[in-house]
């Protein structure tokens, strides 16, 4: 096999996949949930297999600022330090859950970026795809019936029509569906 | 790195990524259409790339009865042995839709199966998926408007929604949308 056949030769540029991940609505920070791994798991699986020179991952965990707030009903707020003190301990949390994919990446091989974006999820990651142009964006899916999708609104969707670029949904498998399907 | 922190190591079984490719709707049979050739290379360039071995590719055409007949306006049929002939015909035009998938991908050493069904593109190709059971599933698009869309039906939409395997669409680049973007 000559180089020219090769489409996608040792020489050309690594394939950029961004992964938009999210925190596990069960355990909470620093775990993942578990349709983000499962898309992790799933790209490095089936598409980097045993060429991680082949690709560069991009981690993209966008934080909800009101969500986040609702864990946080009991808490007392003096003053302004008080909210800054909230927002810089839900961005340690984000980075941690970054953390733990770069750290698999570096066992793996494969490089990669990652960092936090603020605000709807769905629209953050749509912009940041724009910004950055990846070759692919993998999202993970709890995979729910239409009812239930009603309630949680679904960020995969969202992405299949508006990201400007190819993007495939890793649905969860029936084994990692958590009792109540709205959790992950 | 260790095989076994390799998700998808050297003795693992191939990725088998089905694509769903029709034929030019300029030139008719063998040519592939813009789209179908666009998810193809972009499957072998983004995808694939230096790692043939780790993949298998599955190519599937779907004919479809009426739309053939209707080139054939001006033939007369005489008997049942012509109505024969024409489906022989058709059958003989698919496969040389195929046959230049297969040789590209013996070219760059991948391993691939061909084969050709007949009905209705979105509901065979989510059929064989179904009994294929795929990793990935890749279908090209034309991108239309959605004005346009209503009017030519969408087998990626429909993939996207109904076929039981991860999804992902390429759309053609704007330099490869032909004047008429129905055309493809």
């Amino acid at each position: 096999m000559t180089e020219s056949a090769m489409a996608g030769g040792v020489g050309s540029e690594a394939t950029r996949i961004m992964l938009g991940v999210n925190e596990s609505t069960i355990n909470g920070y620093p775990h993942a949930s578990i349709s983000s791994k499962g898309a992790f798991e799933w790209t490095l699986k089936k598409i980097i297999r045993s060429n991680p020179s082949g690709f560069k991952l991009l981690f993209l965990h966008v934080q909800v600022p009101d969500e986040d707030g609702f864990d946080d009903m009991d808490s007392i707020y003096a003053s302004p330090e008080d909210f800054q003190n909230v927002k810089r301990r839900d961005k340690i949390r984000g980075l941690h859950l970054l953390e733990n994919f770069v750290k698999r990446c570096h066992q793996v091989g494969v490089a990669c970026e990652a960092w936090i974006k603020t605000g709807d999820p769905k629209e953050e990651i749509c912009r940041e795809v724009k910004r950055v142009q990846p070759d692919l964006l993998v999202v993970g899916c709890r995979g729910l019936g239409p009812f239930q999708r009603v309630f949680v609104g679904t960020v995969s969707e969202f992405c299949v029509k508006h990201a400007e670029c190819p993007v495939v949904t890793i649905k969860r498998s029936a084994e990692e569906t958590p009792q109540d399907p709205i959790d992950d």
